[in-house]
């Protein structure tokens, strides 16, 4: 029912890569990536690299972010880069990228506080799904 | 195709009222709204503000904004607000807040430069839709 | 040595206010309080601000803050307010205004994340002290 | 009067580097720099990358920034680099690091705002001076 329009590219200790591919929709007549789905895109991506410097039993919630949006997201894919800067037992600080497609020109920068909770903790943990226009992550593959 | 399931609920100078009902979907599965949804929505709203305030041949761009993610967003509706608190030629700084459907639970928090652009200035201006899980709103109307 | 520049207001659970009276030096030629100085204060409200909402045997660590400068500082006093919007066990989520002296112009916005920490956990703490060109608070008073 | 502590110590167009030497006061009991030191000094640093990028004629208003605080600034002496990663006519982004003597330890990041206005508009521009508990720039050299 729902394409899975996001890609997880690459995954290493505090560095995660996501793509997400551009979706058929309101979208594609402007050929933008909507802020929203910039930010959430890069969101997940720093959560990802937060979750993989924790210990395997701990979620990871977004405690806040900031983001830039720095150039149009004019493009038919965008890459999202989150990297973990500084983790301690409680909170990670991430740094996010999004890239254009070929991954020369920066469209977005993002700073977040990533906490680590138990994991199924019910009604803290954020449902890390993209069900955007054009992006999807599974819940489960969060 | 699209429901518009985001309704604008008040527009006066300066501060701008959304509310977002809840959609079936994998969201329903936890009954959360996703963060990057939270962001987009009060985002929409802060931009409308500063929209509000600004001459009619204008369009807003998003330059940043910060969110704190401060209770799960655990609803059937949410409500954003968003409200100019300084506004100068070129710029508007804003404060957005997401309450449940009582508006008595303050569920995030957001601050946000919006910058004034030309309108119809192509590349530069966001397409301001929440085409998510359970947000619409139609790019016309932004 | 150093003057107490810096006037502790009133300290309410989950709320501090502090004032700084201006100094001569550099500043006095132009009437303007530093934007380093602001966001000390500020700072340093929003942590006294989360330590009052904190058991006994905690200090405050500044994870982030993120501040707009909305007027300039020209005053000869500012008040800083600091306020808890969201506290857990181990996060508090703040908010603060610099004032006026009048109270009437808000000079500055700060949202900030502060971590509790166990008690003299060295090399951990912020000095909280404003050493600066117009505010002073003793160390030992943080 | 006031000691020079801050250094400039390179500018290129869009990155500028200040180091700023330990003092002794109060601080010394401790040996940490004060959180509102090291945001003022990568603030400068971010503030002059800016304007390395501007037309002459023009001053830098700090919009807006946001600060990590990520170790403890326990150093003799820091280095702050501020760096421009979007310039338009009217705003640049930046981003700033701040290390300690050895430029190995990277112990806050910043993400600001800058906005050009007019030189000489009174009122408006914040005083780029860091008369602080440890460093020191001349109003002059802003």
């Amino acid at each position: 029912m729902h394409t899975l329009g996001a890609v997880l590219e690459s995954v290493e200790a505090g560095t995660v890569t996501i793509s997400c591919g551009f979706e058929e929709g309101l979208t594609q007549q402007h050929g933008l990536f909507h802020g929203g789905v910039v930010a959430s895109l890069v969101d997940v991506a720093c959560g990802y690299a937060a979750l993989s410097v924790m210990p395997d039993d701990r979620e990871v919630l977004t405690v806040e972010f900031k983001i830039h949006f720095l150039k149009p997201a004019k493009a038919d894919r965008v890459v999202a880069v989150g990297r973990v800067i500084q983790a301690g037992r409680t909170l990670a600080i991430c740094e996010g990228s999004v890239f254009d497609a070929t991954r020369t020109r920066v469209l977005a920068r993002m700073t977040a506080t990533m906490m680590a909770v138990p994991a199924r903790s019910e009604g803290l943990v954020q449902v890390k799904t993209l069900e955007g226009q054009a992006c999807y992550l599974l819940t489960d593959a969060v």
